[in-house]
């Protein structure tokens, strides 16, 4: 996906918001705000935005020295959502559809991002998102691919929804036993789940699921992004979450599906759907 | 008041709704983003909003060539206004204190910011102002001043807006027949209130009003601003209505009322009040 016009006010409050959050002081702050219009006033909006927020989060880094700002916070969220568990296997033991209903609470895992104040709200959004219905509906090509995928990989988003990623991928693992990759990221960045989180929540202790990290936020035409891609290819099925990697992946020409809350206005026009609209949708399948 | 952090990714957003509003084609939206992003990299924060915003707008008239790109909505906004006039009349008739009334009625008017989708946006927002209490209550002490004055210098702020000042000015005229001054802008910036609208709506023609116009977004080192300073001192009370006059003239030392809507967070917090919350503050007051 291209950067749009709208995401370069955005990478601003961004940094704002990551820089708050880490109680990082004003004087900083403003430097970092500066370095970063520095770097986006002769920007190639060709790039994709996660290429941006990596940029961000580096600058963040190299100005405060804090290389992981929402550390604590990605630490209260994979506890709050931990709590949730026995509700969110209630939630699907009751369902008729098993796998849908654990897809739609992966989904609405993802409001988990930065606006959680407390238990009640990701409850409240799981009930919600239960019973909307996908905007861009393919889920029962997707429940077709998993049941037959000889092996999966799972792009996981942010820290706390990866509790209930890890539901998913138990569920997945009930319709289909092959192999799951499943990826976090190498490094921090806003508040992606890292290695520290998928173990935090045991991803790397379920039965034939392989934990893996990738980087965010480089260049499609660097050979780390080759490389990641190819060896998605050629894994057969790719089910990628959130809107982070929905921005690096929208174009590859694979088996994916994007399982995703569209929270903001340009990821809901790029996908030909309103805000807060909830998707499934294959990377084949017109938008 | 100095510029906040918070104001920097929102002199892009200001940009670009405002280019959008005009029709303004990608392009050179992205130019003008990029430009202001190359004014601000280097910028002294100390300034005041104002001046930031009159470089937005600067920048936004040199490169489309459009020097008022919400004049088409600021006619809307005028006309829907006119429309409200008969039923403000009505409010303002029936209230114990129809100063107060008028008051309430001409902040609820600063809504129009770009907001407003139909006339019953407005209609509402001025039921739930004329319910609600000042954040910030010096209404007694204005309403007193407004008596003993013996010239009033009224501050315009949005084009729509202006009606319900019209209305206001009415209803001081009836409590003190004194000389009142009546200031718009002297050149379009964002959807402010100039000339064209005073004279639409007809402030020009009210008896002992004088239309006055004045800059927006110089310096406080400037001359035009110190001159401009001097003159409102000069008149005894002066009535200031909005956010960007507040930004200009919070630090004056002079009788001064500051009548708004606290419509960001920026300004919320210098008034020390809660988000959409309504003063009627006098300038020598603590906040």
């Amino acid at each position: 996906m291209k950067t749009h016009l709208e995401c370069l006010p955005c990478f601003l409050n961004q940094a704002l918001k990551a820089m708050e959050a880490a109680g990082e002081n004003k004087e900083r702050q403003e430097k970092v705000l500066k370095k970063i219009m520095g770097e986006l006033k002769d920007a190639d909006l060709n790039k994709n935005p996660t290429e941006f927020a990596r940029m961000v989060y580096d600058t963040i880094a190299e100005i405060t020295g804090n290389s992981d700002p929402y550390k604590a916070i990605k630490k209260r969220d994979n506890e709050n959502a931990i709590k949730l568990l026995p509700e969110m296997r209630r939630l699907i033991g009751k369902s008729n559809d098993k796998l849908l209903a654990a897809v739609k609470i992966a989904i609405a895992g993802n409001v988990m991002d930065l606006a959680v104040n407390s238990d009640y709200d990701v409850r409240k959004k799981v009930e919600e998102v239960i019973e909307s219905k996908f905007a861009v509906d393919n889920y029962y090509e997707f429940r077709e691919d998993v049941k037959r995928a000889k092996s999966i990989v799972y792009l996981a988003d942010n820290s706390g929804e990866i509790v209930f990623d890890k539901l998913l991928v138990e569920k997945i693992r009930e319709v289909n036993g092959c192999r799951i990759y499943f990826f976090v990221k190498n490094s921090p960045i806003v508040n992606d789940a890292t290695e520290t989180d998928a173990k935090f929540v045991g991803i790397d202790r379920l039965e034939n699921v392989e934990l893996k990290t990738a980087g965010m936020g480089f260049s499609e035409q660097s050979r780390e992004f080759k490389e990641f891609v190819r060896f998605l290819k050629g894994k057969g099925l790719i089910i990628s979450k959130g809107q982070g990697n929905y921005e690096t992946l929208s174009e590859i020409d694979s088996k994916i599906y994007f399982l995703l809350i569209a929270k903001c206005k340009v990821i809901a026009e790029d996908l030909g759907i309103g805000l807060n609209h909830i998707v499934c949708k294959s990377g084949s399948s017109p938008r």
